[in-house]
Formats: C-alpha cells, structure tokens, sequence
C-alpha cells in the first residue's frame, strides 16, 4: 500500500518557494511489533520549522535534505501490532508530513478529545500553550498591575500569553498585523488594547500612548523594529522573554538594528531566549494549569484551518505573512 | 575657609572635554551637628559617571549643572562635631570632587586601613569589587570547566570578574586593549589567554580560536563590535552579565550592530543588565568573601593612580582611551 508525503527538496534561501517540499509516493511499511499504522487527522505548521529548513546549529536539529519534514501531528490509529493503542484511538507526536505514518507506540502521546477539539492538542494544549505559560510566568514573572506587550499577539503563542497575562491581572497590548486582528485580542480575548504595525507610521510613540507607565514584560514573537519600538519604552527592571523572531526568520544575512545592550544596561533589563523543554520536567503542572483555565473558559482559543494534506507548504509560507489568526493547522 | 571643587559646567555631546568641567573655589561652610569636615586622599573616576553627565533617565540620576560632580572618595576626617568619627579616621562615600568636604557622618563608612591599601575600598573592597562578584555569581552562574570570557579585562571590573572565575574552575580568556594589558592578565592574574582587540583583525576567529569549546559566560563591560564577535562563538544556555558599554557611551546617536535576538532565541541565551545596588541585601557576605579572598591572595589587584585633584577631568577622559590597569584612582 502507498501514501504520499512531503520532504525538503532544497534549503532555502530566504522565503521558502516551491523548490524547497516536494511530493513522493512511497510504500507504506508492515508494522513491526510495538508500531502503529496512522492516518493523519491534522498537522501543525510553526514559525520555528523555518529554522530546521537550515543547515545549521540551532535548538532543533535540521531536517535532512529527501528526508520527509516533521513537526506536530494529530492522527488516527488504523492498524496496530501488539500495542495498548487501538484502532480508532487519537493520538499525538513529533511526526512526518505523511497521509498515513507508521510510528513506534512509544513516540505517541493518546489524547482525549471528549475534553477539547482534537487540534488543540497541537497548540494550547500541547506545545504552544505551554510556551506561552512557561515563558510568561517563569521569564516574564508578571505582576498585579504591570504592563505587558506581545507582538505577534493574534498568533498561536500570542494569543495564549495575553490571555495569562491578564488572568495575573496586568496591562495587556497586543501588537498585530491587521485591524481585525485587533479587534479580535480586544473582543474575544481581553487584551486591554493592540497596535497594527503595518498602518502605524510611529510605532514607538504609538506603544509610548498606549503604555503610559512603560513596559514592564515584552514578550517578543516577533523581532526586528516592531521590538526596537517596544524597547525604547521599556521600564527599569522589564523582562524580555524571547520566543521568537518571525520577522527576520527570512534573511539571508544577520539583520543589524539599534543596539539593546546600552538600554539594558542602564534600565537593569533581562532578555532570555529560551525553549519549551526546558521546563519539561514541569510540563504536566503547566498543562494541568492550561486545561482548567480552558475549561473554566478563562482561557479562550482560534484556530486558522486549512483544507488539505497538499496545502502543507503554502500554509507554512503562509505563516510569514500573517496569514494565521491564532494557531495554523492543516486538516488532511 | 576655602576650597576648590569640580562642577558639571556643560553637559557633553559625545566624548567629555575642556567645557564639560569647571574648576571653582567655594567657601567652606561651618559643620552643623552630627557633620565632619574631610580632606579628599583618593577620588574613584568609573565609566558609569559619564552617563551620569547625559540628562537621561539611568540606573543613577543625572549631574546636574553647576554641582560638583559626585563619585566614590577616600577621605580622612580633619574635624567633627558631634560625631562618632574623630581626627584622622579614614571613611569613604559617595561624596562630591572637592578638596575639603564637609559631610554628615551618616553618608560615611569607617574603613581599616591596616588590611589593604585606602584606595582599596573605591575598587575591589568597594562597589568594583561586589559588582564583579555578584554579576558573575548571580547572573553567570559559573560551573566547574565552564569556558568564561571577559571584555574589558584590564579594566577594575574585569581583572576580578576573570580570577573570580578561575577560582570556580573556568577557563577564562580575557580581550584588553594592550600586550602589555594580556600579559598582565596572564602572568599576575592567571587568565588562560588573552586577546588585544586592537590588534588583532578577525575578533570572531580569535576567539573562536582562543575557546574551542564555545563561550558559556560572557561578562560584557564594554560592548560594541568586541561584543558582536563574542556572541557569534556563543554556546547553547550561555549567559551574558551586561555590566557596562563603555566603547559605546560617547556615541551621540544610537548605535546599531547585528541584532543579538535571533541568536539569543535559537541558543537559549540570557542577558541581562544589571547594577549592584539590586544586590544590596547580600553586601555583607559579597565583601567578607572579597576580602577572604584579598588575605588569602586568590584576589589580585592593581591600581592606576593619578597624581594631583587637578588632574580629576583628564582621568575621567582617559578611562574611555583604556588609559588605565585595574582600577583608576586619583590621589589628591
């Protein structure tokens, strides 16, 4: 039997375009004892993938060039060899963009969708919502009454830090790129105001209003002159959790910009890159955590769908213009 | 009676000169109860205080025009009225650059000159000495066979950075402005390894060179493109104390440089800015370490001592030229 699955034609240079994924039919292989035959139900696609595209040294190991892409797959057990998964089970796992998967039992992780809609166990329940929770409360360190800014605040992980960020009782702007997106963290989710970045011509005065006492936590997704406006508000002592930098996931060169260190010197400011594994060891406490904020709904949640396994590539491109409100998955 | 003292005359743009100072004599006033009137033996001039020149918000307020300068001062007490002070004893304090000082005893700290030099307690037994100890213990966190890197090494802050470094089982690789700055470091104070960043053309690859194992800690005092070439060779959790930027403090326009964020967030790097005072609480036992560590002859230290309060201005200026070795002091 054949499915078909998505592998790194090429590395990029800059924006990732056809020649980067290619399609292959291959042979699905007989299931060894203790594996699994999935069919995939939903795929995730994040900004951090871009990096794996690379040849080069980063928290994620490249993917290899013919080898398929991997990243967060929600499936459905079809077939199983000596397993405590059984056919019809939903599970989750780090697995390639394949129609149907053959995977190790052990690598799975079975979720319960009575509880929420299956995809998100590949954002708020899962990955990106533990993100967001680890890299507030343990970078961040939000205070009643502080104000936080989150760029990139309409994404996956934007979206859920605000949300936290509010329930610690602080000051919330988003910073997003189109007005209903705005509109959107505002309305649906509590934000106590937002900056469209791409129709504010001063952004550092525009974060200066809508911050009268400063920024006391920015927590960046995104990078580049969206954060050298953050920062030039930044207050003494502020906190700079560094997720991500979307924007200049893209160069080709180092992108240069203002220096942070001298404001960081005289203002007693932290920055920290971090990863999400670093706190695995705590993973079941914040994921605890997650599930009653969802479930009391003082943690809301959206979701961008797109339809079909063949639409994996665009969707990921995607990601870099904006096209996402909240988390992008794709629905095979 | 009079006295001569330093006031702030202009507020400099770029590199302080001739205009920025003046010289006055003033009257000295008579002591009120609980006040002692001192003559000025050694003046600290540090990097810091050239912020203080900007009227800019920092960690410590702004000069103000036509006030004396204030700094760190080793004075001997020559009068008292009403104090616990007597005639000759030895205090130091945040006190301003004049030849006599009337002051309240309550601003002062008695020191013991028989235990190490007076001029000791403005550099390592001072604020110098604790600001070394606690950014790299607190913020850098050494571990045994860790790789540590300091700019600025021949500077007050970095020669104790370096040996307290070494007593914790790192290798540290000090970047100085002079031969005779890195072999100092290596013969008196036991650095690893050196690198003049004056003459050496390919900072990244001296000291990717000079760390084959990568840079785990950073303590950065001056910044600039000395820094841009040790964050390129950083490791994976390293960590970066940001205690000053002295090659930028001049500038008059914000300075840019390849940003630090992407490699931050793909390296799970922190950094952070800091200034002594937030360690305030644990002064005692930083000093009673320091000074342990001064008897047992772990700690080395060196001087460059001016002659002449006249020559206050120039040794402020020469600070930002490397002009001097270890700590700058001005004997009166």
């Amino acid at each position: 039997m054949k499915t078909q699955q998505i592998v790194l034609a090429a590395r990029p240079k800059g924006m990732p375009d056809a020649d980067t994924f290619r399609f292959e039919d291959i042979e699905i292989p007989d299931l060894q004892q203790g594996e699994v035959l999935l069919k995939g139900l939903y795929y995730s696609v994040d900004p951090y993938m871009r990096g794996r595209m690379n040849d080069k040294k980063s928290y994620s190991a490249p993917f290899e060039i013919d080898k398929p892409i991997f990243g967060g797959v929600v499936a459905e057990v079809e077939d199983a060899n000596g397993t405590d998964l059984e056919k019809g089970d939903l599970v989750t796992g780090m697995l390639p963009w394949s129609k149907k998967i053959v995977s190790a039992e052990k690598k799975l992780k079975k979720i319960d969708a009575s509880f929420a809609p299956p995809s998100y166990y590949l954002s708020i329940l899962g990955m990106t919502g533990l993100t967001a929770y680890f890299g507030l409360i343990h970078i961040g360190k939000p205070k009643d009454g502080e104000t936080v800014v989150v760029s990139g605040a309409a994404g996956a992980v934007g979206i859920v830090v605000g949300q936290i960020a509010k329930i610690h009782g602080c000051r919330v702007i988003g910073i997003a790129g189109s007005d209903e997106k705005i509109e959107m963290l505002k309305g649906k989710f509590g934000f106590d105001g937002g900056i469209n970045y791409k129709t504010t011509p001063d952004m550092k005065k525009a974060i200066a209003k809508a911050c009268p006492d400063g920024v006391d936590i920015y927590f960046d997704n995104v990078g580049g002159e969206v954060s050298d406006a953050v920062i030039s508000n930044i207050n003494f002592h502020a906190r700079i959790p560094l997720c991500g930098q979307i924007s200049l996931y893209n160069d080709t060169e180092i992108p240069t910009g203002p220096r942070v260190q001298p404001t960081m010197v005289t203002h007693s400011v932290l920055m920290q890159g971090f990863i999400v594994s670093k706190y695995s060891d705590q993973f079941p406490e914040g994921m605890a955590q997650l599930e009653e904020w969802v479930k009391e709904e003082k943690l809301k949640f959206t979701e961008t769908i797109i339809e079909g396994f063949d639409q994996l590539p665009e969707a990921m491109l995607s990601l870099f213009s904006g096209g996402n409100t909240g988390k992008m998955v794709v629905k095979a």
